[in-house]
């Protein structure tokens, strides 16, 4: 799916594409910018124009997903596709300046452009200080930071907002090997992906990552009957749920009610069992804290599973699908 | 340093020893039920008396510490000292549940109790659910949920408050390995140590971790004229700031602008510049989001300071000290 | 007009009526319930069917709003329109109760209904306790919960949420007498009105106010180029701004601020001036303190302003239109 | 009682003074600032050292009180002392900037002083502004920020900061005629005022309100068995909880939780239906959103009561001594 046209919002727009559940997609996401900024004199608060701000790509429908369903969205591959990344500071947004809601008589600060050098190759993506030589080779680490579904109830949700139907969560999970489950709302889920990172520190604290336009490819897959309350992510060593609220305890509320519950169920566990065998057990990671809500995760080491596997091993036979497919490209 | 005698409050308190900088200390610790929960009919709220909750041992005073120096706490060893340990729900406190500030008209969850195993020569403490058959062996974590010193401005805080002095941090870092800083306040800073845990889960989301009486060692040392603002952990791959605060999101802002403005010393960066630096890279759990004051931590690889070193090493001293101790042990 | 077809959001909605600025307009409003709660049997959670809450009259275009402009909705009359009204808890809904946000691990505190009898004659509605005999008259106060416009940014937002575009702000400030500003987003600026309330408490606790189906009338008008950045009103007495967000502090931070940066334009004063002034005169009453934000009012006495007038006076031809509305009916 | 020494904290410190119940005491109490601030040169941060902030009076004994009562402290009269009074922004503090908990990369805002006349014949104090001409007449409304016992635990508090043993909750309603209720925590309960406020906006937002000397008079008094888990306040016409703690939904929640249940216990309601009345009728004005805690109000009209009294009688009791030791004045 080559992503010609954009979107900027969850809801209120038709599939673009419909596939089968089970079908790798391969597509491409512009950056949180639109490939706006691409120097340090391109200030976002001058080249981009609001509402027309993280673009999404999609959105895309999994023919028989329904309400009540789960939508999986298996990521195989992420890849810059451009050999430069950018990073700003923004006015009022950012964890460590006044904001719109949390409203201060204090001047923004200074609106600022960081321009990265991305190596493929090399796996890194390097920083350089604005107002001295120093330079820092970063690893590589690609994710999605919006990553969701449509919402419920016909809303239609600006696509820098993160909640129940995914969105905006900047987690770093969100990369190569994470299998992220979302309840479908809408017939076909309608699933749309952007926001692509180089990295991300945890929390996000000036608001914005180290952005990139990506090349992905994803498997889209289909649970039937299994619609989890808040998007839920797996990967080969953990199971995780996200919470996407404020204040910022809600959101690890959230995280941590989900994760006690599908403990529970997935164990045959009394929930007050469950709630203690995860007091001591889990991680507990910012996603984002700049963001019109805020996201925590709840992550959960496979070994405490005794075996059990959640949505029936559908992350399991997720990554199969991409290691064939990355086998044969 | 035998705790025949225990406080429950930070401050308000003489010095119960008095060492010279980089001293190593041998010291005991009660659980946080100072010992008075055995067994599974041993309900919190029965036998342990408010506000004789989380003892703490000492304080010990580091000689020639005055206001604006920091006191270093190193970790060296920490050993459950019973082949048990505990947690427990207790009425309206914990994360998933209505407290007495965050109040609300349901009835409490019900008091439980659980039992674990402890198995030091095998380095696991073992799960055994209430409800079902179900046993876990997690792996041994120890640490100290409890490090602190005497507040500023004379007051006397409950042990069970973490802040600006340390106190009731509740993170997982507090381990073996670690270095902690804290703000001295008084002349000898002042330190007690507390609240064991064989391991704990980030967010400490039912309200206690794996409690146990600890065997514990740690070197005190001094750095002069080097007072943090609030406490920050060091171990061998991380610098860590904290913040203790509600809501969440101010623990969170604490945190990660202590390290930015830390990160902009260490390396002689512009303060917008570390703030773009740490936001690429920084990782963010929760410390504890049940206790009086919340804590989160913002934890940088070190491999972002370009060999740059706090407080002038001392921790890699620390580090050789304690390597000596335990050679010799 | 008649409300013969409702919608439950905000956005994404065709004027269902367009009128001249300065047009009266009588119209009817369903309960917050639909009118389906019509006894204590019946239970919202199995009377009403989500996402069919809090049905709202309109959208109304006002012929010439654009974009940067501000619609003034003054309420004439809000009179309720049956003998009953009706309140009630409801699942995970309220603010002493565990909610989807402020999750729990606490079973939802039970769902009950109160029905309420209503005197127009006399003023009063009456409270009867379910469990015991005692009844209290309160005095009619009716107003309506939700008053806004379509949102920026193409959202479609649930007619429970308030935000900068209006929406259930549940403030018992909207009565009869009121002017309210809103900024326009689309041509038109298309006001919906609904949840009509025979008398509210601050913050709205219990989650539902003495609910009624209500014969309103408004006068709406338009103010060019006079957007504020969240909804204002306006009474004979005070000057109000409204903020709409989570955690609390911030709903009175935007509050607050918006008043701060009003007074300063009103009264040509440095803004530090202004926060000064507001500070010693301001009164800051909850909203709502259950619905998906919370909103905190700003209210500021005119006595302050030294007979500097908002909006070029708008607020006083509103008033006389409205008398005279009144008295030829 | 004359103020010549003054105390910075609630707790750890000796009656300067004890009374029998009913006692009527005048006392004085200097401003927030230790009446260092006396001109607009005067800068806070420069002519007040930490932790020497916000002096109270006291702490004077009620006699016979005990743990598990309540000592009520009722407001006679409050004057200021002097002809002129003082608010200023201070770095840091306040609702509308960056501060030490909600830390930002902002520096503070400038650091201003505003000085007031204060004529207590016309029962005005005058707002001058700093950088125009405007002066604007405010109405007197004297009442004190800071009212408290020693607190529970043992526990050492700043002056400044609000709990549940009262300190600087900051509400206007802690004016004469009213009586607050407060937990007896050590014999003798200890009471402590201070912080005279000429006048005082909800929120305090700016983080100081006309801040003043006074020349204060109260009955204290005691009620036996009768503490109250919170502070409570009383006047002629309302019933008043109160809450301090953050986030402010908190404060708002502990405030309503505490009424609720109190209006349960005063006509023998079931807690659901009380629920359902005081949500009908309570207004929420903010206290403080600036203090180390937020404090929140719930007050409940008395026409509500069906005749029922709080704690059998006596605040009418209390207004009766002070009509007696006004006539006699």
């Amino acid at each position: 799916m080559n992503a010609t046209e954009y979107s900027y919002a969850f809801g209120g727009r038709d599939a673009a594409l419909t596939v089968a559940p089970g079908t790798v997609v391969e597509l491409t996401t512009e950056d949180c910018f639109g490939g706006a900024v691409k120097g340090p004199d391109d200030l976002p608060s001058q080249v981009c124009a609001f509402p027309y701000l993280n673009p999404v790509t999609g959105p895309i429908a999994v023919a028989g997903a329904e309400p009540g369903d789960a939508v999986a969205v298996h990521f195989v591959d992420i890849r810059p596709a451009r050999d430069w990344a950018v990073s700003t500071t923004f006015p009022h947004f950012g964890a460590l300046t006044a904001t719109h809601t949390t409203a201060m008589l204090h001047p923004p600060l200074p609106e600022k452009v960081w321009m990265y050098d991305v190596d493929t190759e090399r796996g890194i993506c390097r920083f350089r200080a604005r107002e001295s030589d120093l330079e820092v080779e970063l690893p590589l680490d690609p994710m999605h930071g919006t990553v969701g579904v449509a919402p419920a109830a016909g809303e239609v949700i600006m696509s820098i907002t993160p909640g129940a139907h995914g969105g905006n969560m900047d987690t770093p999970e969100m990369r190569a090997g994470t299998t992220a489950y979302f309840p479908v709302n809408v017939p076909g889920g309608l699933v749309s992906i952007g926001d692509g990172h180089c990295r991300q520190g945890e929390g996000e604290v000036c608001g914005t990552a180290v952005e990139a336009a990506m090349s992905t490819v994803v498997v889209l897959d289909l649970v039937k009957g299994a619609a989890p309350a808040w998007p839920r992510l797996e990967n080969d060593t953990h199971l995780m749920s996200t919470g996407s609220a404020r204040p910022l305890e809600d959101a690890f509320r959230i995280s941590q009610h989900d994760l006690v519950t599908w403990t529970s169920s997935l164990l045959g566990l009394d929930e007050l069992d469950a709630y203690q065998l995860v007091s001591q057990t889990v991680l507990a990671p910012a996603g984002n804290v700049v963001d019109t809500n805020y996201t925590m995760l709840a992550k959960l080491p496979k070994t405490v599973l005794s075996g059990a596997s959640a949505y029936d091993g559908v992350h399991d036979r997720l990554r199969e699908t991409a290691t064939g497919y990355l086998a044969q490209r």
